[in-house]
C-alpha cells in the first residue's frame, strides 16, 4: 500500500521544482538582453509558478492538514524543498540560462508524457495541463542553444562552459528515491530510469547541432529531492519568503 | 521637552548604521584577498555588530515597551531602519570597501568626539565605548586608501571609481532630520552641520595624499535616516532576518 506521506512528497517535488526554476527565471525580468527576450524568459517564469500553483493546491489537498499552497511555497524551510539541484544554482548568464531550460525541460516533458498514464488520474491531467507550455519553452530554448552555438566564437565558448557547469546536474533527473522507488512499483509514476535513454539520444542530438560537446569527465551531484541542498537556496527562500514571514497571514 | 520617542529614533539610528555596515563587512568573510585581511575585514565587522548591540539595548531600554536587541534588530521592517544609505550599499570591491569604510569611519568618529560631552550621559558613555574600536578602523582604510590610491595604475583607477559612486553618499552626514534638530536645539547631540567643515579639511587631505580628486558634479543623496532607503536594504534584510522570521523567538 502506498502512504499518502509518498504522493505528496512526490507532487511537492514537481511542485518546486517549478517555482524554483520560476524564480530564477523571473530574475531576468528587467535584464534580458532585448525587450522581446526579457518578456519572453518572464513569461515561461510565470507558466512555470502557475504549474508549480497547480501541484501545491494538490499537495495541500493530499496532505488535508489544511495547509494552503501559499504555506507549502512560502513557509517551509530549505530542508523540506525537494527540487531538483539544477533549478536552484544561480541565474547565470543567458547561455546559461536557455540551456538550463533546455536540459530541465526536455527531461520533464519526457517524464510528464509517461504521467499522462498514471492509474493516479489526477497526476495524468496536470502533466497534460504543464505539457503545452514546456513543449513550447523546449522549443525557445532549442533555438537559442542553435543561434548561440553556431553563432559567434564568443557565444559559442558561453554555451560550451554552461553546458560543462550544467551537465553534471542532470544526472539527478535519473536518480529515484527510496519513497519515487515505492511509486514506480505501484506503477504510479514513470521509472525516470526508464527514460534516460531517450532523453540522452534527443540531447547529445541537439547539443551536437549547436556544435556542444558534453563533457566526459565529471561529478554527478544529487540529493536535492530529498532535501540536501546547495547554499543558493537558502538566499532564494530568505528573499521570495520574507513577506510571508514578515507579515504572516498577508492578504491583498 | 524632547520626546523618548526623539532619543529613541536617534539611537536606533546609530545601531542601524552599525549593524549594517558590519554586515555588509562580514560579506567579505572567506572572500578577502589575502588570509590577513580576510580576518581584518571580519574583526571591523565584528566590531561594529558589538556596537550595534549597546545601541539597541539602550533603544530597548528607552522605548520601555519589552522589545529586546533581537527584536529591533530582527523584527522591523525596511521602512523603520534609520541607517545612512552609504552603508547598505552592495559590498562592491576592495577599494570600494576601504573607502566607505574610511569615509563613513571618520564622520562618526568626529561625530562621537562631540557626542563624549552630550547632556544624555549614557549617549556620552558609549560613544567613548565606540571610538578607541572606530580609530583603529580609520588607520587600517587609510592605510589601504594610500596603498592603493599610490599604487598601480589599476588599483588608482579602482579607488578614484570607487570615490565617484561613494561620495554623493556623505552628503547626508550633514543633513540633520527634524527629529534630530529638536535633539540639537537642546543640546543633547552635536550639530552634525557643524562638524562638516573639520570632517572636510581632514577628508580632503586624506585623498589628495592618495592622488584621490573628490567629484565635482554629482547628486546628493538622503533620505535614509527617515526610512527611505535604497532596494539593497531589503535584500539584506531578507537574508539577515531569516532566522529570526522563520523561527520566531528562536534561542541557543
Amino acid at each position: 500500500m502506498i502512504a499518502n506521506q509518498q504522493v505528496f512528497q512526490f507532487v511537492l517535488h514537481l511542485a518546486d521544482d517549478s517555482l524554483i526554476l520560476g524564480h530564477r527565471l523571473s530574475e531576468w525580468c528587467g535584464h534580458g538582453p532585448t525587450i522581446e527576450q526579457d518578456i519572453a524568459l518572464t513569461n515561461l517564469a510565470l507558466d512555470l509558478v502557475g504549474q508549480s500553483r497547480l501541484y501545491y493546491q494538490y499537495a495541500a489537498e493530499i496532505e488535508g492538514k489544511g495547509r494552503t499552497e501559499d504555506d507549502l511555497a512560502y513557509l517551509r524551510d530549505v530542508i523540506e524543498f525537494r527540487n531538483h539541484l539544477i533549478t536552484e544554482l544561480p541565474r547565470g548568464d543567458f547561455a546559461f540560462t536557455v540551456l538550463r531550460q533546455y536540459l530541465w525541460c526536455s527531461f520533464r516533458t519526457e517524464f510528464y508524457q509517461h504521467l499522462l498514464t498514471s492509474s493516479e488520474i489526477k497526476l495524468g491531467e496536470l502533466a497534460a495541463k504543464c505539457l503545452k507550455e514546456l513543449q513550447y519553452h523546449q522549443r525557445f530554448s532549442i533555438t537559442w542553444i542553435n543561434r548561440l552555438g553556431l553563432g559567434t566564437k564568443v557565444s559559442h565558448e558561453k554555451m560550451q562552459t554552461a553546458l560543462d557547469e550544467l551537465w553534471p546536474y542532470t544526472f539527478e533527473f535519473f536518480q529515484p528515491t527510496a519513497a519515487e522507488e515505492k511509486l514506480i512499483n505501484a506503477s504510479l509514476i514513470p521509472d525516470c530510469r526508464d527514460i534516460r535513454k531517450t532523453w540522452d539520444q534527443s540531447c547529445q542530438s541537439v547539443l551536437r547541432e549547436a556544435s556542444l560537446v558534453v563533457p566526459q569527465e565529471h561529478w554527478d551531484f544529487q540529493g536535492g529531492k530529498e532535501g540536501m541542498h546547495t547554499e543558493h537556496l537558502g538566499y532564494i527562500l530568505a528573499e521570495m519568503q520574507f513577506l510571508q514571514r514578515t507579515y504572516p497571514g498577508l492578504v491583498w
